[in-house]
C-alpha cells in the first residue's frame, strides 16, 4: 500500500501545470516520507487508519492535498474505455489531471471525456484527454465531481463554481456519479454551510425570480442574492444569471425543496443535487474515506 | 350558438365600462343583425375583409377578422388603473392594438403594460401603452393572450411564437388570465392539432434533450425537430433553441407530461400551460363565445 502512494505523491506534479508551486511540491515530498505507504490505486477501501497511524509529527496538510488525496482516489473508479463525465471545480481539476497524467503514461486507455464546462473542457483538452460530449455520447459510465455540500443521505449542494446545469445535465445521464470532497463540505442538512446554493435563472426580470426564491425559503431564513463578477452580473456558459441563496438553518425537506424551485417559470436549474450520488470520497486530517449508499 | 354570441355582445358591452367606444358598440350591434359591416376602419389589421364585407350579403370572415372579434371582446376585461400582462401572436397584437386605440381616446385610463416578448413590447410602445416588467410589478390583475391549442379542460398549448417562457411567467403572476382565439385552436386533446408543442432548451446538447424529448412521447408517436430561422436554428428571447414536438395522437396526460418534460435538466419552460386560464375568448364564423371553468 505505502508504495502507491509514494508514487502517485512523488510523481511529477501535474494536477495542472500550473498547480505545483515549489512550496506544493516540498509539502508533498515531505508528506510522501512520511505516509510512504498509502495505496490509492489498487484499492477501493477507505485509508483512513493507515494515514491516522502516521498524523503525529506530520506537517498539516493543506486543503489542496486534502482535495489532490481525494481526487486521486475517485481516479480508482476509472476503467479503460469508459466515457468519462468530468466535473468542474478545484477538486475535480485534480481528477481531470490524474486522468491526463494515467492516459499519458498508459496506464489508461480508450477513455472518453464529457466535461462540464468550458473551463474543464479546456483543461482536458490541454492535458489530450479525448473529449466528447452528450448529444454524441448521451450514456455515461461514470462521472466524478467536486461538490460544495454534502449531507448524511449523500445528497448535494452543487454550482458555486458556477456550472451546475452541466454537471446535472452529466451526471444525471452517468451511470454511477462519485463526488470527491475534502470533509470540510460535510453537513448536517443541504444549505447548512450558510454558503451559497445557486439556482441559475434567465436573465429575464431576475429580481422577480430572486424574491420569489427567497420567499420560498421564509422558514429557513434565507437570503437570496445575485451573483456579482466585478461589479456585473456574472453570466453562465449558458447565457444566464445564478441567485445564490443563503440559510440561516439548512434547507428543512430538500425534495420538496428541488421541486418547488423546479416550478418556478424562469428557474432553469438548481444546485440541490438529490439522489444522484453512488459514492462520496472524502479526505480529511485522517485520511481519506469512501461513503456509499 | 348565434343567439348566445348575439346575447354576449350586445350585453353592456363593458365589463369594463371604460372600454365602450361607440365604434365597438356600434360594431357590436352590427354584428348582432349579421356582420354585414364590421367596423375595421378602427383596427390596425388589413381591410381584405371589410371589402368581401360589402360586396356580398354573407360576408366570410377572414381568421384576421375572428381575432379580432375575440380580441376586441376581450380588452372588455380590462378595467382603468390594471397592470396588464400582454400577450404575443397575431392575436395578441390585436389586443394589444385595441388597448393603444382605448388609452388614446381616453377611455381607458392608468394601465400598465407587462409586455410577454420583444415584439410585443415594440408595439405597445409604439401606441404609447406605459410599460413595466415583472420586476417592477410582480402581481398582475389580467393577462390576455392568443393560444395555440384549447382543450375541453381549457389547457392550452401555447409557443408556436417564440415566447413561451415570457408569456407563462407573466400570466403565471396574473391574477386572472384571458384566452382569445379563433375557433380552429380548439382541440380534444392537447397536441391533437399536429402542429407544434415547443419546448425551450439551453442551446448546450440540445440534440440530446430533443432525443430525450421524443422517448418521452413514444406512446404518441412524437416526432422532435429543432426549430429553424432561415437555415440555422431559431434563438429565443432568452438565447435558447426551441424543439418542437408534433403528435401523431393526442397527449394521453398533459398533467403528467409537463412535469416529466419540466425534470429533463437543460428544459427551460415547455409550451403545455396547465391549470392557468381563467377564461377562453373563442370566434367562429357563427360569432364569439365565452368558455370560463
Amino acid at each position: 500500500m505505502a508504495a502507491a502512494a509514494a508514487l502517485s505523491l512523488s510523481s511529477p506534479p501535474c494536477l495542472s501545470s500550473s498547480a505545483s508551486s515549489s512550496s506544493s511540491v516540498q509539502q508533498q515530498q515531505r508528506f510522501t516520507l512520511r505516509i510512504p505507504s498509502l495505496n490509492l490505486r489498487s484499492s477501493t477501501r477507505p485509508h483512513r487508519s493507515s494515514i491516522k497511524a502516521l498524523s503525529s509529527p506530520t506537517p498539516s496538510l493543506t486543503q489542496d492535498d486534502l482535495k489532490k488525496l481525494a481526487a486521486d482516489k475517485a481516479v480508482e473508479y476509472v476503467r479503460s474505455g469508459m466515457v468519462l463525465g468530468l466535473g468542474t471545480g478545484s477538486t475535480a481539476a485534480f481528477v481531470v489531471a490524474k486522468l491526463g497524467e494515467l492516459l499519458k503514461s498508459g496506464q489508461l486507455k480508450d477513455i472518453v471525456g464529457v466535461p462540464t464546462s468550458k473551463r474543464t473542457q479546456e483543461q482536458a483538452a490541454s492535458l489530450g484527454i479525448p473529449l466528447s460530449v452528450l448529444d454524441d455520447h448521451p450514456k455515461l459510465d461514470l462521472a466524478i465531481d467536486g461538490a460544495d455540500e454534502v449531507d448524511p443521505n449523500l445528497d448535494l449542494v452543487k454550482g458555486r463554481g458556477g456550472a451546475l446545469l452541466r454537471e446535472k445535465m452529466v451526471e444525471a445521464a452517468s451511470d454511477k456519479f462519485v463526488v470527491v470532497v475534502d470533509d470540510s463540505k460535510l453537513v448536517t442538512g443541504l444549505g447548512g454551510s450558510g454558503l451559497a446554493m445557486p439556482v441559475e435563472v434567465v436573465q429575464f426580470c431576475w429580481k422577480y425570480n430572486l424574491v420569489r426564491l427567497q420567499e420560498l425559503f421564509n422558514a429557513e431564513g434565507c437570503e437570496a442574492k445575485l451573483r456579482l463578477d466585478g461589479g456585473k452580473p456574472y453570466v453562465t456558459d449558458n447565457m444566464n444569471y445564478i441567485v445564490d441563496l443563503y440559510f440561516k438553518t439548512p434547507i428543512k425537506d430538500s425534495e420538496a425543496a428541488g421541486r418547488e424551485i423546479s416550478t418556478l417559470e424562469g428557474v432553469v436549474e438548481h444546485g440541490l443535487f438529490l439522489g444522484m450520488t453512488t459514492a462520496v470520497i472524502i479526505a480529511g486530517k485522517e485520511g481519506v474515506s469512501v461513503k456509499a449508499k
